[in-house]
């Protein structure tokens, strides 16, 4: 069993996020497996064989790359972002546990990647300036109740609040009930960051207030991420036609208690 | 005023971890301003300019960016890891909003990069798989009775949590202290990471048992990143000198109840 297997942050999409190190990995792999779409974005050279599946099947992928990967393949395993925020690694490593245990001794790398929090986050400002946490709103995998109990409590807290998988066809009405929540522990006019595609020829930043967040929820799509502000997160506006910076600034001053109550 | 002002991440050290994106943008200034550590891992090129500054005066450095800028230079600000968290990006806007109005026309952007918290989970396995969150200790900035209800509540609400910044010399015993709060809400064997500069060359990662981590919260240093585990976070154990995997698994199971009461 000389084979190996890594796992690759390709970042948000364009070729100037991506790492020297994940271009390598990428570089030495036999075989490259992932989300369509994923491979689609990366030049192979002759000799590599590309896996591509469907992206609902984490587990079954990573699987298949382990198998690979043991049956002597240099196996790189690509994921969009940071492959260990919502997206393959966590994947990797369950199939791991419920697989073959010789599969335990095989080299296996994880390459990090700018993930969509900080692509968004640097394209709009700094939203991201004081404490902040990221939550994938897919209740594909969790019970919903635990996605509002996790957000309740990071807005009590008045953490700058990051929606992963915000929004899809099978999950319409989530990212709206979520930024009523917030709307409940916030100010109407509170920025929320709408951040599509970034660095892809389609990106499209959205700066809003919550209030109109939620009523303009359902243009969002699977490329959003989300960012809703904490308190003190706000904006400066620009000449022009250039979009206000978003930035939270570092210090607090008042206690979060003051937040906690929610609002009614 | 033909000046810009470009807020760079570094990423963790390795040039590898450099985006081609900030690294361009590092080439194309005239003048690139820092903490003297972070300009040092930058080869220069004839005619650019360093300006190396203290750690801890975030806003002077950036009111100094933002004057160059408006005197004509190509200013790169760099940072560690990326700009956007507990780094320069948000003290650029603070310095923005509270100085010369004119600096508002300045052509500003940000370049992401790596983090500690990608590079430290990446090393360590999947300890982000599930929702997470990163809070910094410093109470330089916040009082620390904030810092203590944000991190009850996060680990109340079973969120991953990442500290930044989690001792110092002048900050001793904060870390003990938020360890030690993390023990009223996790198990005593929950996996804590001591991630200690992932990338270059003194890197030293550490696996421990929260109980463990408690006892030894001093070793750790201000280049040192702490991740604590969530209920659902464990280990995988690998042969030989191997440290083991740390990894979340995706799914949540139980609600968040179960661990919100705390543990006396």
């Amino acid at each position: 069993m000389s084979g190996s297997l890594t796992i690759v942050g390709l970042g948000p999409g364009p070729a100037q996020w991506l790492t020297p190190a994940a271009q390598a990995a990428i570089d030495s792999a036999s075989d490259l497996i992932g989300y369509g779409p994923y491979l689609d974005r990366i030049p192979t050279r002759d000799g590599q064989t590309k896996h591509a599946s469907d992206n609902r099947v984490e587990v079954d992928r990573a699987t298949h790359a382990l198998r690979l990967a043991a049956a002597g393949k240099s196996v790189a395993v690509v994921s969009g972002g940071d492959p260990g925020v919502f997206a393959m690694a966590a994947a990797v490593f369950e199939a791991l546990e419920a697989g073959d245990p010789a599969w335990i001794a095989l080299p296996i790398a994880i390459e990090p990647g700018i993930t969509a929090m900080l692509a968004a986050a640097a394209k709009a400002g700094a939203p991201l300036g004081g404490d902040f946490c990221a939550i994938s709103l897919s209740d594909n995998l969790k019970p919903w109740e635990v996605v509002t109990a996790r957000l309740a409590a990071v807005l009590a807290a008045d953490l700058v609040t990051c929606l992963y998988n915000p929004i899809s066809k099978a999950r319409p009405w989530q990212l709206r009930a979520a930024l009523e929540l917030a709307a409940r522990h916030r100010d109407p006019q509170t920025p929320v960051i709408f951040a599509r595609a970034v660095g892809r020829p389609d990106e499209a930043l959205r700066i809003l207030a919550l209030e109109d967040a939620i009523e303009t929820a359902a243009t969002a799509d699977m490329a959003t991420l989300v960012i809703i502000g904490a308190s003190s997160t706000r904006l400066i506006t620009r000449p022009g036609e250039a979009a206000p910076w978003v930035y939270t600034p570092r210090s607090v001053t008042k206690s979060p208690c003051a937040t906690s109550q929610g609002r009614t």
